[in-house]
């Protein structure tokens, strides 16, 4: 009886949330989520201005608010992108829900169906459904330890304006990657903008993780290193915050701002003025210095915990990335091995993973798999890896891919 | 350089949203906004129920929740919509930002462009940017003082039909209406069902005031008198508990909502944890028949205010509609007066409102207003509607349409 809009043909849940609720169970040690780790969270100062927010400036937390947010929350974050070399007014800032919403304006504002978007091989996978609500032609580009192929993205924009399919937005992760944790070296992302430049495409750069480096000297972000205003930025405070406010920004050229402000007044009015109010006291009132270093240090336990738990217990056939920041490890494993089958065998040894082929727009990467260091803590990190390692010989042996230790 | 959607071609913002800054001057008696008042936030619970969450439940009030929104709201909503006569499962409903977000996934949902959706005119002017943003025909209906010209109804559907514009969707607000404040009697619900059954078609019904009844018998929602699964019900705690969480819910038939939630996911993975919690604790916890009454006090005296002094100011070439809830009165002046322009001189007498116009899918009205009584005090009301006399006097002067009184 429903009869349903053409664009809906296509639409899928993620594949990835609906296993979620396999990896869930008790006794699982799951590297599946892609949560951060509710430790983190600052609950007494929350708590604190919440209370103070309700209480004594209810009409500015608990009524409507406008469209592109609150402004004492839009003025705070020109300082603080101003310290990653991105320097915005507040009008060129729109507060959204997380990032995620603001991939959805940017799909609604750009694309129309056929237009190609270049997205890495792998990529995260929200924005590859995002995106996808608009039909565009999505084009996934390999990565490399240091960034997208970057000669591969040349010709795979000519070669799709050649097929008729107008090139317009190249999305990047340049810090620590989700799903890899990989980083792009600044010289990529200088070419990045050159390539930009001389195609005539937008680069959004989505950098959720940015402030979780627990090694090595930042990188610039790609937006600090454009003259032609060329990018547009996504943030989140999800995991420099709590992930449940759900309060991230798009930020960009006026125009682009702009077109996403007017497209977002039809598409919810205005996001919720409490958590915008928690994350303005947030950016003006907490010591950000020591929030971050105590967020690195955190993080970084787990982080060298599943890399060493790595090295002792994968079998040496398995690859994964070093990651110096970020949530996430991306493992590689032989040819032929399907980790999306191989999870079955997993949760029997109450172990959970995130199988990779979602994460690539051409269905490609059937032997991967992310796992998030997040959650667990030292000891599951140490025991699930153990459990892991032992998954995975059991199933190249099943395959006759006899591992070599 | 940017090259926009083609979608994108027609987007503009909201007049009215333009407008409001400009009556928001110190000084001005405003009836513009549409925002309920923030003295009926019960912020002392709010403010105890955020502070217990942030500190004891870190993990359900900050931790990214599930794209359909938390369980213990949904089911808490089964029972919160069970008096209201409406029966659904928790899988029949979905958490939305707003019921903002609600009108815009229904959009994505089910209109490819062309497709004809039935308004009233007027009816609300963020239902109709909403749908424009899907690109559907928009069909004005006539409002009568209880309900649609439904014969207008049946023809139009045909017409449309005849047309080439496939019909999907019938719109409505069947109590209070913004922005007549009007309201659906019985037999004009069950005609609307009728209608719908022959044709074929989703009723959208949206009861943000529902609640907000200041005399006279409730009326069954079209969705209780619905038997064949037709009605998707839009609602929000925006008007019941503080609009600025944000919180609101769609709820229809399983195959519908199923589709809302494979959308919504690419839209915006989830809402806010903290905001759902805080609706949670308010419909599980805080005492409902009270607030309600308590609601329905407080603004009952603002509205039989602004009729009293409609009465006592207004020339009496004008009419108003007598709502017996909602937020707002609906102001119809003689042909020749265009409200637009009669702005300015109202706002040089210091009173504000919002013009008719935008709130008709034809652009038809230009006589006509919107009056809320929710934000000004009673005093405020009387010398607010004296003013606007004065102004409706004088404009009316200025046209030579000589006011009778």
């Amino acid at each position: 009886m429903l009869r349903f809009a053409e664009r809906t043909k296509g639409a899928k849940r993620s594949a990835i949330r609906e296993l979620l609720k396999y990896t869930e169970q008790p006794d699982v040690i799951s590297f599946a989520g892609g949560l951060p780790d509710p430790a983190t969270f600052p609950l007494e100062f929350l708590a604190r201005v919440a209370q103070e927010e309700i209480l004594h400036n209810a009409v500015k937390s608990l009524q409507y608010t406008t469209t592109e947010g609150k402004r004492p929350l839009r003025q705070a974050l020109t300082r603080f992108l101003a310290e990653e070399g991105i320097h915005a007014t507040m009008d060129q800032i729109v507060i959204t829900n997380g990032s995620q919403q603001g991939l959805d304006l940017l799909g609604r504002a750009f694309l129309d169906p056929g237009d190609a978007v270049f997205v890495s091989l792998p990529t995260y996978l929200g924005a590859l459904q995002a995106f996808r609500a608009y039909q565009p032609t999505l084009v996934g580009i390999p990565l490399e330890k240091d960034g997208m192929d970057l000669e591969f993205l040349r010709r795979a924009i000519r070669e799709a304006r050649r097929a008729g399919h107008e090139p317009k937005l190249i999305y990047v992760i340049p810090d620590f990657q989700n799903p890899t944790g990989l980083t792009w070296s600044e010289e990529k992302r200088r070419e990045l903008l050159e390539i930009a430049g001389e195609e005539d495409l937008l680069v959004v750069e989505d950098i959720p993780y940015r402030w979780l480096r627990y090694k090595g000297e930042p990188i610039p972000t790609v937006a600090s290193l454009d003259r032609e205003g060329r990018v547009i930025v996504l943030l989140t405070f999800s995991k420099i915050l709590a992930a449940g406010l759900r309060v991230g920004a798009l930020v960009g050229p006026q125009e682009a701002v702009n077109m996403v402000v007017t497209l977002k007044q039809g598409a919810d009015l205005c996001g919720p003025s409490l958590t915008q109010r928690l994350a303005v006291r947030f950016l003006t009132e907490y010591d950000l210095k020591r929030h971050f270093a105590f967020l690195c240090q955190h993080y970084r336990v787990k982080l060298e915990a599943m890399l060493a738990a790595l090295e002792r217990h994968m079998p040496e056939e398995a690859e994964w990335t070093r990651p110096e920041g970020g949530l996430f490890v991306w493992v590689t494993l032989p040819e032929g091995v399907d980790t999306t089958k191989m999870l079955e065998r997993a949760l029997a040894h109450k172990v959970a993973y995130v199988p990779g082929q979602p994460f690539f727009a051409d269905s490609s990467g059937p032997n991967t798999m992310r796992l998030s260091f997040a959650l667990a803590s030292v000891e599951e990190i140490e025991e699930g890896i153990r459990r892991l390692g032992k998954v995975v010989a059991e199933e190249m042996a099943a395959l006759s891919l006899a591992p070599r230790r």
